[in-house]
């Protein structure tokens, strides 16, 4: 199937010279995914601003086409720029991607699709704005609306991307511009500052779904705190995961631990710091009890791993901190502020400078991009991971180049991400599921599990594999798919998901996806917006 | 109008007997309301289960009946149980009043319409749970879901009830059974910890809007914390607001104050703490500056006035309380716990019991409710202040009775909410607007700023007015009417409004009203929930 040439020639009349591509290369490109699945698109449109997307979805429902809004494209492990299905026409919002205020007294910046992390982040340090960004491991490219608009999240106090966005721009499947909140008020002052407006408040309705093209939000930003404390911490019993969990959930529920909180395992570890051991366990792609201890040792690594953090003034934060440390009593709990972590890097420098091998400090070679995240600066790094299965994994010890997409490499990676009741016996539930199910399929389960509010923890499984490996790519998806099931049936349903998993939302008939595509039918009667995502058409 | 027999039949033939009203009596009282304004139904049902709910709804759609819930029809101020319009029936849900789930550990409480502030705090408090609810000043007898999906607010960490809410149950228009969040997954495990499930949110499109009846609903409950600080603070300076907004602004975007913060006028303080002046001012209704200033001498009030509290470990709470001191400088700042309260309410009953004048401490007296409600002890001592213009103010030094309805009272109250982006600038803008709008209409500005989230503040103006005098009701109408729009105009856009400010919110003509209009058709198209309630029909 190919894009008739009067809706080509219709979608080419909204955008400038050069912005509406159907060549087979860019096609190719925009097909592939880091997943196991990938669909193939008809066309793929660059618009600069909102009056051409407007435009796109005229002729989107005068030709009957079907588009697919990625904002950077990099939804990586969940289907990255691809569509559900084939034939849709991407409609990629890289190049919207302007600033357009930044309110320092009031802590937010209303950004266009196409910003990203790594932009945001800079104009807030270069213009000295004192104030911070939340973000996630997705690195310095990906969109922070795309993120958000998934429901995703950081590991700052802003954690939770949905909670702290304020107010929308929408392109509604009529080419209407849609503001929530108090946005459509011409002179409303707390669009920004109030989330929910007068009336139904219509931002959740449009994550997850396929209602209309969200090309703008505002973000709120955290002021840079006076004090700033990361904390680390590590336990090598394997059970321990329980104890960390309730101990952790008590923190934040009482208020005093305020970040996210991400805690590892071994395995997750090791992928952002080494290369698999191909050598060392003989090409058997799962790792052995005593490989994994030996890893442990070499890397510094606990069974578990853990961060968060800290944020307010010298006293605010010292006293937290002496209750996380109280709470994780047991545990090896290091903090570091902008002071104690340079020094501990020249300490390390120093002796390594020497010849003295400062085995005990390998640790702070991952800690200063943990430490970013934690202040909010996006970091490439947490991407080396997703190499873990591949023979080659060229990038673990140097930079990520920049421009350098993962869906051209070898990477496979797709993430599993059950929301899971903050309880320590919730958590191991779903980690033996996981690692039951993974050591059936020859698979390393790589798990971190991240406390998202003070209630629930969002499991996120790394299916790391290696793409140019037929049978393995096969074995991924069977791992997937019935890792999954397993979990859904068991009642861990996941925040997210890709396309294979949009069925399994919708195995139990209910009134809730009834009315989804109730309201899909009204609003997007010819079905141009993003057909099949999330809502069942 | 009244309702055709068969239709009561249909709608008797629901429920137990007695629970289909339509007497006359029933119907006025049902007809009053504390407002300006009020409407008479055609019914009135009260049913006792879910099943009840769906089958009133499968009547209304075939006799082409409008149905107005309401949860204990204590949306005072708003125009507490009385519909948009006449020959509504009102289904009143005051009998679903079962608490279904208390949850220790995770700390949420599932409950049905009907369940009150007083009744969940009790049942917290007597089992001994350790957990503590977030109460609003509307009373102990108004319903906790009415007013979380009004998005009322209250004075702890949990002040915002939208945020923490997780999971809600709606019978929908056509008597289907709605489940929001995970809750429509049959083995959820998360469905009260995580309120976002998966796929489009649904919560916020179901609240200030009228797309089905809301039966039931999760709300967060925080665990007692080991220590606890309430703090007051006064300043006599009637251009010191701007000042206090920007400094609590900073403590709460910097993390250190988490509660809802509450700045009261010395209006509003005068109107909780005594009868109007009415010999001291002879009988004019607006206070002059000169009594202005002695009443704030005799009741120990300053020209703003506030609450707030922190709540953590003792470590925690000294250093935020030493944060909260340092911030408001210059201001009287006084802080209690439990003990400190206990010991200086001694001091003052054994002076007084001598027979000296501890005047002083005059605030302690006022102190004790507003402690509760730091604690989320809901209290009937907030709704005095509606008698603050009637001629006999029997409440002010006795206790509310239980079971008294503020609709039965000659009080006249509306409540007039702007949302006001959270700096000194605009705080006083709006301040100006009120109080030159109300002193044109001859009414003094009782007002409170509350700091609901990190970056807003709702300002809540009481209109307060004698019901029995007809002309001071046509007069504050008309200041109704005048502020609302100005504040409007001027674009403080209220958070939340009764049946005059519908009409003013439509002003505009948007694609968001359009929007709402279109889903209403769609899963409503007989119009059976509440027709005219936020959403234009």
């Amino acid at each position: 199937m190919t894009l008739p040439l009067d809706a080509l020639k219709g979608l080419a009349d909204c955008l400038p010279v050069g912005a509406c591509l159907s060549d087979s290369e860019t096609l190719d490109r925009y097909g592939r995914s880091t997943a196991f699945w990938s669909t193939r698109p008809l066309a793929v449109v660059l618009p600069t601003r909102r009056e051409e997307v407007q435009k796109i979805v005229q002729v989107a429902n005068q030709h009957g086409l079907a588009l697919y809004p990625v904002s950077q494209g990099k939804n990586w492990g969940y289907g990255d720029a691809c569509a559900p299905s084939d034939h849709q026409v991407i409609v990629d919002l890289s190049r919207m991607n302007r600033i357009l205020e930044i309110n320092r007294t009031l802590g937010y910046a209303v950004i266009e699709a196409g910003v990203t992390q790594g932009q945001l982040s800079k104009v807030l340090a270069e213009q000295k704005t004192g104030l911070w960004l939340d973000a996630t491991g997705a690195g310095t490219s990906a969109s922070i609306l795309g993120n958000t608009v998934e429901r995703g999240f950081g590991h700052t106090r802003y954690g939770d991307h949905f909670a702290t966005t304020c107010g929308m721009e929408i392109v509604l499947p009529t080419g209407q511009i849609l503001e929530t909140g108090f946005g459509h008020y011409p002179a409303a002052k707390a669009r920004h500052c109030f989330p929910y407006g007068v009336g139904p408040a219509f931002d959740g309705l449009f994550c997850q779904s396929n209602y209309g093209i969200i090309t703008r939000i505002a973000i709120w930003l955290m002021p840079q705190p006076e004090a700033f404390c990361a904390f680390f911490f590590r336990n090598s019993k394997d059970d321990s995961l329980p104890y960390l969990v309730d101990q952790l959930r008590r923190l934040r529920m009482q208020g005093i631990l305020t970040s996210s909180v991400h805690i590892a395992n071994d395995l997750r570890a090791f992928s952002s710091r080494a290369e698999y051991p191909w050598k060392e366990c003989g090409n058997e792609t799962r790792l052995s009890t005593a490989l994994r201890q030996q890893l442990r040792k070499k890397h510094f690594v606990g069974a578990w791993n853990g961060t968060g953090a800290l944020y307010g003034t010298r006293r605010t934060v010292r006293a937290a901190f002496s209750e996380v440390k109280k709470a994780l009593r047991g545990n090896l709990v290091l903090g570091f502020n902008d002071r104690s972590l340079g020094v501990a890097e020249k300490v390390v420098g120093g002796l390594t400078a020497l010849g003295i091998n400062a085995s005990a400090f390998y640790g702070l070679r991952i800690i200063r991009p943990l430490y970013g995240l934690l202040k909010g600066i996006p970091s490439d790094d947490p991407l080396k991971g997703a190499f873990w299965r591949c023979r080659k994994n060229s990038f673990i010890n140097g930079e990520i180049p920049s421009g350098f997409n993962l869906r051209d490499s070898d990477a496979g990676v797709v993430w599993i991400s059950p929301v899971v009741p903050a309880t320590g016996e919730n958590a191991v539930e779903v980690e033996r599921l996981i690692a039951g199910t993974f050591e059936k399929h020859g698979f390393d389960p790589l798990i971190t599990f991240t406390l998202i509010n003070e209630r629930s923890l969002t499991g996120i499984v790394n299916m790391a594999f290696d793409r140019t490996n037929a049978e393995e790519t096969r074995r991924a998806a069977a791992c997937y798919d019935e890792t999954l099931s397993g979990l859904i049936d068991a009642g861990y349903i996941p925040y997210r998901t890709g396309m294979p998993g949009f069925k399994k939302l919708h195995q139990y008939n209910s009134p809730f996806w009834e009315l989804a595509r109730q309201i899909k039918k009204t609003i997007d009667p010819n079905q141009v917006i993003a057909p099949g995502r999330y809502i069942p058409s």
